[in-house]
């Protein structure tokens, strides 16, 4: 049986490992400053499938007092990537570690395989709205589903990963790896951004002509990159399933747009920069998500300073 | 000698109609809150050339009250345009009057054109710094030349206007009508917006790098869409020649910005819409600043209802 480690015990760690402890299964959760709270009290999510609470939790403040385990689920912001995760992996991971980065935006896996260049890597890509409601306690509102994009996991293991979240009750599927994660992009990148730079929600910029036209032509963009790129399976369809997708969700804080609420920093590199330029490299132009990122950046180097 | 009439004595049309009556034109203005205070104690204009009071101002407050004039200068807001400013007009002109559209944006002659087919029309391109500083007291800052575009004015008309600025001590030049318009809205079109989409000044968006590269792909946008619809003049030199002039610039809040923070309509219309659309009809996208104008519907739609 996998033993699991979560990175990461927020909103969307604390669902999908909790789940998993859940049902049974050895999951190990490092958490920081709700540490004495969830080793006192344990995990509870509320949730629109079936509440339920970990009263006993394996809870670790250090990643070096975390014993080994086989899948590591990393579930932190990407902001962190380059200065803390390796450090937090190290005494994670074992020769037949299976890293699921359960993040959003494009190139986080090719970025962790240069330091780690043995170890399996999984893109996890969450379609779930949920959201910290205290210590402790997640609030699980909409969705859960979660894409898996083999990047570079011997398919035994990554079998038996997919395995035990089918076996949790989980809605989890194999998408090919460059799919996986340029699909979840379709929805990120208009959304996160927009939400930010127009200080607003999901459900005005849908509602008012202009933008819901700005939001449409930013997922062409992405679509068309992906295709650049060669997910030929990405077409104009996605887009306005997207679009009726978000119309029908409660109005919705992207999670960029709760770090900017929140004065933390924005994950403007891995959901922006990258993506833009790696279709760039392929030749393909993103003019407005590259006007989206160059608003960001203004609003990142401003926030703190006015 | 050509009489004048002022419609909108504001930051504009009172510097450079009190230039021409304080150069001993026969100048009328149309005033609507201040008609009362200059009326009494006249209007006062600080300017970086030299400083000038007219004592007694021809005012007035309605526009039916006023002679015909030769030359109709016009200073609002083209916010005005369609539902206020024939109205105006039409006792202030005979079958010899020149309009000079003294207003920022592209396809006013041609609207106006439609509503009186036989006047001469003159486009008026402002390249200044100037700000109402109180009731009939006008700052000018900076700059102060003005382009004319000659739309549809009798040659002799339109050199007789061109000689009575000059004559006035303004730095007055004719620019062929299309160039002359294009020429302003390559600064106009990225400052205004994204002084008013970012909340902040010219200064800080040139001083970030991710703005500052946004605003020279923005200005090289309008230069694309010029060269588009046969302005081969304007080139890539211009842009260039407009950054290094706005470093040089104290930080400016441009018209648009002052009409936001005043809660006042922005000039979305002929700004952004217009432009954008005559540039698509020659074949030309103009994805960042369209990105842009529905960013500022969006601020428009929201603005009084948030």
């Amino acid at each position: 049986m996998l033993s699991y480690s979560v990175v990461g015990t927020g909103a969307i760690g604390g669902f999908y490992g909790g789940r998993l402890a859940h049902a049974g299964r050895e999951v190990r959760f490092l958490l920081h400053s709700d540490y004495e709270f969830v080793k006192e009290h344990g995990l509870r999510v509320d949730s629109c499938d079936a509440d339920f609470v970990l009263p006993q939790v394996d809870a670790y403040r250090s990643a070096a007092d975390m014993p080994e385990s086989d899948v590591v689920l990393v579930c932190l912001k990407t902001v962190r990537n380059h200065d803390v995760l390796p450090d937090l992996l190290r005494p994670l991971i074992h020769e037949g570690t299976t890293v699921v980065l359960i993040q959003n935006g494009i190139g986080l896996e090719e970025d962790l395989q240069k330091v780690f260049p043995g170890v399996g890597i999984v893109a996890g890509l969450a379609f779930i709205c949920s959201a910290k409601a205290g210590p402790g306690h997640i609030r699980h509102q909409d969705f859960g589903s979660i894409n898996l994009g083999n990047y570079s996991c011997p398919s035994e293991r990554f079998g038996a990963l997919l395995a035990d979240l089918l076996d949790a009750g989980l809605k989890a599927a194999e998408v090919p790896y460059l799919e996986a994660r340029w699909k979840k992009a379709v929805w990120n990148m208009p959304f996160n951004g927009m939400t930010v730079a127009l200080n607003t929600s999901t459900d005005k910029l849908l509602n008012t002509p202009a933008t819901r036209r700005l939001i449409y032509d930013q997922m062409m963009e992405v679509i068309g990159a992906a295709r650049a790129l060669g997910v030929s399976t990405l077409t104009s369809d996605f887009a306005d399933l997207m679009m009726t997708t978000t119309d029908r969700m409660v109005p919705y804080s992207p999670s960029m747009k709760l770090d900017f609420d929140n004065r933390r920093p924005m994950e403007i590199e891995y959901l922006y920069t990258r993506p833009i330029a790696e279709a760039r490299k392929a030749g393909f132009d993103m003019p407005k998500l590259a006007m989206l990122e160059a608003e960001l950046r203004f609003i990142e180097s401003h926030l703190n300073s006015d």
